[in-house]
Order: structure tokens, then sequence, then C-alpha cells
């Protein structure tokens, strides 16, 4: 069986990158996936669509666009990675999470021990909490091959 | 019919008390629900359950006590208010405007215009985004009585 | 046991009133929602929220906070009923059925037999089609009271 | 990851070819279906079966059949592209988009400015407007690739 | 708790009228739903809707009429009485037993010893199979009170 | 794209075979499912099973084997045809339909037009009617190619 | 809001009656629902059914009819407590359990430190552990009133 | 059409590889899956990971990890044979069975004759009871090729 991984949140370390080197090196069957990390791609989706308009209505045009990738790729995925870092808000990867919860569907979060109180609601409906990619390697190398 | 808005978010000032004395003025058939809302209890919550444990673990276990509360109401409510303050991490707002999302349960955001951008994904799946309480209990008003 | 009766569309004639006289004069036990029907106020259901803005995104603030509304009533009805007039697109009308229609909701439409074919979609979907408001009312005291 | 998009709506203009086109030049993956876009196919597509009938009823068994195929393809699609052109009433385009809705299908909607108005419900539901198949390519290149 | 009790099947013999009165006499707090059972009145419940038709279409039009009320008497109960007597196809108790059985609806079976092979599919999704009213009244008794 | 087709009811004449037959000489891309049409086997499906038993619980231990089967393969189909012969009381073929409307699955009903009157409740619930197995095949060709 | 809590699991000690006197004592508004508790009449719950039996199917025809019961009465509550004792193998109680978390039913297990980790599973997806019947009452008056 | 079947509970005798060897021998397509069956990884699945800690919240975060696995795995699979031995509480098993009974998954279970009593409602959700891996073996090649 392939595993489909989402890996949702912080976009200003390679976190990502570790952990599929990490799953890459150690032969896991997994596919991952994401929202575009681009962040100018990313703040930018929906510019070449509809009227012109600033502010709100910019980010609006381009988060729903954002969705349909998201939306689709975590209705899809067998568990998630829940990445929070040290800095900005990163509601989306709270949402996220809370998108997860109510689909029923796992995902374990990944941060550091200082944010651990503001996180409680998000961690008790997660599968596990890491703290650093490697960790998730392990985890995903146990779930799916012990 | 009686309608039932969750009110979720930003604890520190007095929103909720706004919206629900603003309805209570408009005489709108209205019951509004709510996490516990005392800092302090809500953090306790687990502490009076099992074994001793501190850090992680007395979060994880107060949270889960909240989210008996929390995931009731809000699968029960008919629209859900989340509010974004200029404070804290907040990141249980994002989580039940994601845990709305995924049930299908309406919601509107409401936050100052300083924070439009890093909310932008969780006001893409909102079905309104206000400013204030007055607006907040305008669209209460519209929705329920027009 | 009181039913819970959806009516969808059209706005400019007095369908509605019809219905709603004739379940009453035969006192049944049923309760009618419905969108907001006062086009002007529909139109303008988002201007008192959030930015400036015109044209498409005036319209689609208004919608989504008319939404609100009408997938709760939808989603709360027993049975609903989509009258389709001789003017207008009417989209709203077909985008409700159609909501009804994946919901496994009942509906039945209520239209003359010179837009059949355009309808056959909308109708192939339906419990029933109507012509007058009166056939309505006996439908639903059958439906509930033979 | 193959993606599946479902092309609803007008069928007098070349617009789907344009969009498969576009995809294919770009080397998308994706796979696009549709209802049969034969418009007399589509009408007669009951009439080998069961009794003779006319009207109503040869419309009501035609759309049933064409039901099966269509219900079908959109519960499967990832992403549907609603398209409304500037003739007829295309009730079953604004069908389909409330289907979608009501699934938690991410949709796309397709048409003029002129007709933002009568479609406003139709778009508060949808994740994007677009205007030309070009732009719809662009949105899939960029949802599927970025 | 009231408890709401489905009757379908057979309308031939009193066993509705068996179970409601031994529910009365033992004070139960249940409330019993049905389709229409006046045989002649379900025959045309689709007679005065729509365009003339016969054979098929007459049959069709009225199904789908006491369809909107079976369906939401179904969907509401909390357990269902399927009755099949020594007579007619009664198919529609069949029906009504798959149906119950996709929703995980609760039903019991009550038919005599003679017809088991033949409802070996339909009494293994049952909950129970009771061969008189009178044990049906015991059995609700039991569920309902013990 | 791969359709899968559960072919239900009557086994005692070659329906299936023409139906199969007609699909493969039209090289569509068909799939067909069935429940274990080999009566004897069907009969003793649980046979090898638990304690001695006779009468209703053999019946009943063998119908929950065969229902492993039908259950998984129902759900999977993307349409059901459903026939009824001239014999026997065919209740699991009417309980397939009524499984298949709670599921939102599409079925077609195959059977003469003598009984159409008691099929009338699970016809109103199907996508189509036919009469013969060359009608089935055509229906699927168009509803798979047109 | 009325609170519905479901007591499931051992019968043997006074447990249910602590939990609902403290309830009472702190006026919480909570109904409380369970199985049947009287062990011989739950053993005996078919007996007046259908054929003679003995053995498995006894058992088996005994607790379908409870589950009409309980069923319904987990699927309707808001939290479940799933108590084990020190006795007995308590399948129906990890039952319950496995029912509710993938209902996604929130649950409390209620039992002594010396059975932790058999229940390690049962704990995962519970909201909380507690090891008194105080505690739950204390559990439910924070959960409901704070 | 390829089954996926998974094997839940006792992990003491190799009930597991009896019926693996059985389903090979006979050329079924069938691909087993199952939680971890070591005893010790399974216990220790959390230790990687977050602060230290031991009784309960070692269980607990060892459990939610290899509930990662489960209930993927058991949300995929078209069947489950759920086996319970003659020793240890297997409330692990007891919950899968309600898991998969909540879900409408068919489950098989497996067990001795001496034990039918407390197991009453675990049996009463199954669609069979096998007291050797060769009756499941016999099951499944049934199910799968008949």
């Amino acid at each position: 069986m392939q595993w489909h991984v989402y890996l949702s949140g912080e976009i200003h370390t390679d976190w990502r990158q570790q952990i599929i080197d990490g799953c890459k090196a150690a032969y896991l069957p997994v596919t991952f996936t994401s929202a575009v990390t681009n962040h100018e791609a990313s703040d930018a989706a929906g510019d070449f669509l509809g009227p012109d308009s600033g502010g709100f209505w910019r980010d609006h045009k381009s988060s729903k666009v954002n969705g349909i990738r998201t939306k689709n790729l975590i209705e899809k995925c067998d568990v998630a990675v829940v990445r929070f870092g040290d800095k900005y808000k990163q509601w989306n990867a709270a949402f996220d999470a809370g998108y997860c919860a109510a689909l029923g569907k796992p995902y374990v979060t990944l941060h550091d021990e200082d944010i651990i109180h503001p996180l409680k609601e998000v961690d008790a409906s997660a599968m596990a909490w890491a703290t650093t990619p490697a960790q998730v390697v392990d985890l995903l190398k146990y779930v799916i091959e012990a």
C-alpha cells in the first residue's frame, strides 16, 4: 500500500525536505503532497482571474484558488503532518488541523516545546506530537513498515 | 426557529457580551454557546483526573476535557462566529474554523483589517467577515429575521 | 409531526402566500421557510460588512450572507418547493434544486408547461412537478395527512 | 496524481475543447469528463426504453438516463468547471453547481461579466470565477503543478 | 424519550392496529408512522398532478409523491417494523427493509414461518424476526422500558 | 474510466449473460459483479460454519455470509441492474434496490410490463426501467460512450 | 441545553447510580441512558421470539434485540461513559467504545489504574480517563456548566 | 477485484499465518493487513516522541501512534477478521469490532465456543462466526470466488 502524506504549515525552513529525504532513504512507499509553498506564487494565485481588486478580495480570491488544491490533497491523504514554526501567525496550519480533525483524518503535529500551551487544542486532536523531522520519519517508518 | 450561535476565539475583550446584548435588545431567537472562557478554569479542566502529570500532558488532558464541550456545541450550532484579537496565537480559533469548514457549518470571522493577510485561508471558507460585534448583530438580525 | 417546507425560487408573484394560505386553511402542521424575498434587501445583504467594493464582490458578499440563512433552512426542511417563473434566469432556484438532490432532500418543482424542456434535469431529480400552488397544497395535504 | 475535471454547462461553443487543448499543451495530468454534449442524442437518451410517451415523460426518461452518467462523473471528479453562456436557461448547469456545493466538491464558474448578478448564488459557493477558457487552464496549471 | 416506530408493508390485515393498541395498553412512549395505507388513495397519489398519463407513468407519479412521505418518516424513525403477509408481491416492504439496512436503521420483520426462505436476505439484516404483532409489542416494551 | 455494474436479482434465465455478451461485443469498459448465482451454493453458504442449526438459522447464517459479498460489490458499483422475473418472491432484489436508493447509487430495473404495478415503489427510485437485456446494453453503451 | 449521557459497561457495582445521584445533587441538566442492566433480562431478551434455539443462537437473538436499544441510545447521546470493572471480559463495553470512536462520539472511560495497559487502545480514543464516579460527575459539571 | 482483509486481535498464536497461507494456496486475490503484531514494538511505538513519561501516558502515546496505522487499514479493508483467544483481555479486538460495526464494515469473528456468551454483542454485529482459521479461508474463498 502506498501512503499519502500531506505536509501542512510553515514554509520558511526545510522541514518538508528533511522528511521527504528521510523517507526516501528508508525506501518507504510514501507520496508527499502539500499546498503551494512558494509564498509569492501562493499570494498571487488568483491574480489572473476576474475583476481587479486589492486588499481583502485579492487575498480572498487567491486563497480560494489555493483551496481547490489543499482541499483535494487533504481529503486524499492518509495522514497529515502539521508544522508550526517560531514565527508568524500560521493560522492556516491550525485551520488544516481542524479540518483534518472534523474529517477524522489522522494528523501529527511538529513543533517545539515552547509553544505547547497555545497549541493544546490542536495537539489534543492529533495522533502524535513530534519535535523534529527525524521523529516524523521514524513515526512513518513504524506506522507503515513495522 | 431558534438559532444556535457558537462564539469561538478571543477571551480578553467583551465581544461575546456585546453580541449577546445586541441580539437580546433586538429580541432575536438566538441561543449562544461557547467554550469555557475562564482561562484558568480551562487550563485546569483535567486536573482532577487520572495520574499526576505536567507540561504537555497537563495541557493534553485539559484540552480533551474541553473538547467534549466544544465538539458538541460546534456540531449543534447553526452558525459560528470566530473572533481573532490582536494578541496571542489563537490557534484554537483557527482550529475551530477549520473544523466548521470541514463539517460544512457556516461561520463568520470577526477581526481587524490588519490581520487580513494571515487569516486569508480562514476567511476564504467563511461566509462573512465582520470587524465589529455590532456588525455581527446586524448580520444575525438580517439572516434570522429579514 | 410538524413538517418543514422550504419555498425556493421566484419572488415576483404571490405563489408563496397562496401555498401558505392553502395549508393554513387546511390546518396542516406545516412551517414554511424561505430565503429573504425582498429583492433589494437581499442584494444589499452584505453592504454593512467589510471593505468597500462593487460589482462582483458586492454580489459575492451579499450572497454569502444570504447563504447562512438558506443553507440552514434547506438542510432543516423535510421537503422543498422550487418555483420557476416565466422571467429572469432564476439560477438560484436551480442551484437550490441541485443542492437538495445531492443531500437526498425531496423537492417538488412548480412551473408552467412551456419550460418543461429546459428544466428536464431539475425535474428528473424532483419527487413531483406541479403547475399551480393549489396542487402543491393538495400534495402537502396528501403527504402529511392521508 | 491524476486530476479529474468535470466540464458542466453550455454546449454551443468550443470552450471544452479550448480547456482540453490548453491542458494537453501544458502536459497536465488531467482527465476530462462531461455530460453527453450532443444535444439531440441527449434529448433522446431514453427513447429506446419503456412505454411510449411524449412531452414531460420523454424528457423525464431521458434526463434520468443522462443522470446515471452525470451523477457518477460529478461524484468522481476533483474539481468541476461550470460554464454559463449568453443564451438559453442553462438550469442544468446551475443544478450541477448546487449538487457540487452540497457534496463539498470544488467548482469554478466560467461566464461573462454581464451575468454576474443572476449568478451570484452560484458564484458564492464557487472557488473561483473565470471569464475565459485560458484562465481555467491557467488555474488548473497552478492548482496542479505550482 | 419518545420512540418513533415506522410500520411498513402489508395493508390487508389489522397488524398495525394490534401493535398500536398493544403499545397504548402498555403506556409506551411510542409514536407510530406509516405510508398511506388506503390502497386506492395511494395508487392515485399523483393523479392531480402534471400531464395526463396512464400505466407506468401514473404509477411512477404516485409512487414518487408517496416517497416524499415514506422517505421522511423512515429517516426519522428509531426502529421500523416490516410486515410480509401471505399474498401479493410486497416488493415495497422489501425495498423499505433494504433502505433501512443501508441507513443503518434497525428494523424488525414480522412474517410467518413458511416464508423464511425467500425472506432470508431481508431477515439477515434485521435485528429481530417476529411472527405475531403481540411479539412486536413485547419487543418494543422490552427495548424501551426494560 | 472503467465502469462497475452490479447485476442483482433473478437467477433462472440468462439475462446476466446477455448483458455481459452485449457489452463485450460493444467493447465497453465494464466490469460486472453479482451475488453468487448458484442457488444451492448460496443456500449453503454458511453450512461450514459454527454450530449445527436448521430452518431459520441456517438461512440466517448463509445470508450473512452472502452479505459480505453483496454489500461490498453494491457499494463499489457505479450502477446496478435489478432484474425481476415472473416467478418467485425475489424480495432480495427489491431489498437490493432499496439499499441502492438509500446510498444514492443509481440503478436500472429490468422487468416485464405486467409487474409494473407491484414494482412501482422500486421503479420510482430507479433511473430507468428496461424490459430486455438488449435495452440495458444500449443504455450502458449510451451512458458510457455517447 | 439538555445533555444526554450514555452509561456503558459493568453492571455489578452501583457506579451508574453514583453518577446519576451526583449529577442530580448538582442540578445538572442531564438525561442518562443505558443498555438494559438486568443481566437475566438482557440474556433473555429474545426468548419470546421466533424458533426455539439454544447456545449461540439464543445469545445472538437476544443481543440483536438489545442492539435496537443500545444503537439508538448511543447515536443520540452527547457523551458516553464506558466503565470497566475488575471482573469478566466486558467486551461489550470495549465494543461500545469502538462504536463511539467511529461515530466521532466523545466518550470517557472509567476504570482502575491496574488495567491501563490492556485498555490502552480504548483510552487512546477517549476524551478522558476517570477512576471514580465522582470524577465523572465533576467532569460533567465542568463540561456543562463551567 | 482485489480484496483487502484486516486481521484484528490475538497475537500469540499463528492464526494470521494460517489464513494467509490458506488463501495463498487457493490463489485468492487477497491483500492482508494488520496492526503491528510485535508486542514489544507496539508497546514502544511512541517512545521516540515528545517528553519523557511513564504509565498511562506512555501507553497513550504508543496507542495513538498505532492508531494512525489501524484506523487507515480498517477504513480501507473490505472485510475484517476479529480473533479472540483464550487469554488476556483483548479489549482492542472488541474495540475494532465496534469500530467496524459503526462504519458498516463487514467483519467475521474467530473464537472458540466457550466464549460465545461474553462475545454475544460482538457476534451480534458480525457477518459470521468461525472457530478455525480454515473456516475463514473457506469463507473468503466462497465470498470472493463462488
